[in-house]
């Protein structure tokens, strides 16, 4: 790996997510060697990838290069790699491009998306964790629509121009909403010859509320803004299977559609090589204490989606979103300063501060511990949390300007199929 | 293809690029049916290819959709396809979704690189004529650097870190400046643990002189910027051979690097089904005259870097660039129109506005008629000219946004490895 032998005690942080890079901050400049790595070379804005995935922002605005983010920083290392497994009795990690030690170990791998062992789900759907990931959605929208066009069998023609997404999450939500936008606005101008009214967007969800996380009211009024966008919301309906064709439920309904995006699970991102007895099966991940320290092990912590810390409150881990994974990073940072100090360490304590997801237009739900809001004014406030939240000064502005020009002309102008998804890699290049 | 037969004309254009849109925009709202096809859904605004390969600029800010450019027009279809033959006998054309007649048909096919049959540079070096492959010059480029990082073979490590770029025309020269500036201002910031003076930038130039089509002063001074810029360039070289390892030159020098990027050439992208005599066998363009008539044919014509238009100053055709395609479209436009009027064609004549090149912050070199001028004037100069070109508002201000950004910051922010290149495709990837 290449990486240099000094005294200094090394700390390293697998994934550059929100856990990863708040974790990697509270490091800075002590006395102390980070290695970082990730598998890309950019921190992921994962909230907007929806927007990227409906043309609405392009993908270099939600992405920031992990290595900028540590320009100045001494003794910080990054690298470009898969870790594959964990050698804790050795304190070393395997991977794509070397083996190496640690002095302490953070795990920040975050979360994949969890398909519940159904393959076939897995090989046809599409999924939305990754920017390419996102935009293969977005091209595959849009060659759909190409070929639809195209298409005189009326029933082929109808799949083509179907939507099922599953799971009625903020990301479900989301993109049904966006994906309800570009019907409205967009896509009768771009397909003039083509009956728009056919395109389908349904939102499945297997409990009787979408948005579970958040309050009845968010819930309910975030149905209500889908309805009104034309999404067709189906509750109490489970999605079984997917053939490529065919999406069969526990319910009488089944849907013909080309286009299948899974949002309706994720699991942490675990990685092999410690004791089994750490792993919560079911959800993969790592049990750790109120320090974020993997239960049985001494310098071993695992942080945000991949972590499950039982509290009372959480007696399933902490919700897998930014915020507590923002806040274990941060604290796991001073824990470890402390730590290698002599100092006393503190417990993570989770202070949230509410949740909020955008349907559309003027359209969002926001949660926050003592106000309820829906409607225009919630929409603002998600918009301006979200730009605030950013990575990149750079990133900020080009969302901005992307937001403002979307809004005063009703447009998404990222429609663009730059890597065809459907006809080159006949499901084959999902990553 | 499943376009409506009607009573009016039907026009075929076939390429979206400069010379196919000024066409089809002068054939707007005309008692016409207009089909424009393309093999990508947007326009490709090739000028600034170099600045998404460099991390300039995203790749979504230089590319806008063909279907929103003419979303208000009547009477005209857009086909996301590929053709492949022209049947001029029964006037029509084969295409990847089926075949189309046509009463009058454009070919705007552009242009393509030029190996000269020299199969294993094909194979292994890189070009940069499209959007998908200015981003896997891009992800190659970091993913060397990545690669030197862990690289303890001292010649490997040179290698990762050479870049050769064959070709001193404009892209050639706009490509090595940029490389230049990231080796300058990012690269070390990036890779503190690398020592970034190894790497190296070769411009080969066959002649001896860059820049060949403008005047020796720009030529003169575009060498002295590279120069300053560290830029090894070499005049009066010829590129025999590239095995993936070593380019081997008709001199004594030899060039063991991972990077070659062939800008040496472009030809015509013709289509096969004319007349063999149409062609020029060695441009690949197709003879027209002055009318943009493919010779031997009177409703097949050719515009932009696809014709070969010979006159007395252009006695090989006008230079493949921007400004001849859109200037030979719009006349096409007007007498297509006069012709099915039963009007007069005008003969066209071009308008040579000057050519410009950029070679790096406050370095351009400008030519104009009647004044030639070099350095911080000719970079705004530059700069204000293409901004204005470029296709769409929102492409306009996101570019402007990133000039800006990256003029006050030295800065170029877009260096995402989004599609891995070399791991994953082994060469089999070249979009």
């Amino acid at each position: 790996m290449n990486i240099p032998q000094t005294s200094f005690p090394r700390v390293v942080i697998i994934g550059g997510g929100f856990a990863g890079l708040a974790a990697a901050r509270g490091l800075e400049d002590q006395d102390l060697q980070v290695v970082l790595i990730d598998k890309h070379n950019y921190h992921t804005f994962q909230p907007l990838l929806y927007q990227v995935a409906t043309g609405g922002l392009e993908p270099d605005s939600i992405a920031f290069p992990l290595r900028k983010r540590f320009n100045d920083v001494e003794n910080f290392f990054f690298r470009l790699a898969e870790v594959t497994n964990i050698n804790a009795d050795e304190n070393t990690i395997e991977t794509s491009i070397g083996n190496l030690e640690y002095d302490e170990l953070i795990i920040a791998t975050g979360s994949t998306t969890n398909f519940f062992g159904n393959t076939n789900i897995e090989k046809f759907a599409m999924e939305m964790k990754s920017v390419p990931q996102a935009l293969n959605i977005r091209s595959l929208v849009l060659e759909n629509f190409e070929e639809a066009l195209l298409e005189t069998d009326l029933d082929k023609r109808r799949a083509l121009m179907n939507f099922v997404i599953v799971g009625g999450g903020p990301t479900g939500v989301e993109l049904a909403g966006a994906l309800a936008e570009m019907k409205k606005g967009i896509l009768p101008k771009d397909y003039p010859d083509l009956d728009i009214r056919q395109m389908k967007i349904n939102l499945i969800q297997s409990s009787g509320e979408l948005l579970k996380g958040m309050s009845n009211k968010a819930s309910a009024k975030a149905e209500d803004f889908l309805i009104k966008l034309g999404v067709d919301v189906w509750k109490d309906l489970r999605v079984l299977d997917y053939d490529g064709e065919t999406v069969t439920t526990n319910g009488h309904d089944h849907f013909k559609a080309e286009t299948v995006i899974w949002a309706a699970g994720v699991k942490g991102d675990s990685i092999t090589g410690l004791e089994q007895e750490c792993l919560i099966e079911r959800a993969n991940r790592f049990k750790v204490d109120e320090y974020s320290k993997v239960i049985g092990y001494n310098n071993v912590y695992a942080i945000g989606d991949v972590a499950c810390m039982e509290t009372k409150k959480y007696s399933y881990g902490h919700p897998m979103m930014a915020q507590p994974a923002i806040q274990q990073g941060k604290l796991l940072g001073k824990n470890i300063l402390a730590k290698l100090k002599g100092k006393k360490l503190k417990p993570f304590k989770y202070n949230d501060k509410g949740s909020m997801a955008t349907i559309g237009r003027n359209k969002a739900v926001v949660d926050l511990p003592k106000w309820k809001f829906q409607g225009v004014f919630a929409w603002f406030v998600w918009m301006f949390v979200h730009l605030f939240s950013l990575i990149g000064f750079r990133n900020k502005v080009i969302v901005f300007m992307n937001w403002i020009y979307n809004y005063i002309r009703f447009d998404r102008e990222t429609r663009l199929i730059i890597r065809p998804y459907k006809k080159k890699n006949n499901y084959s290049f999902k990553e």
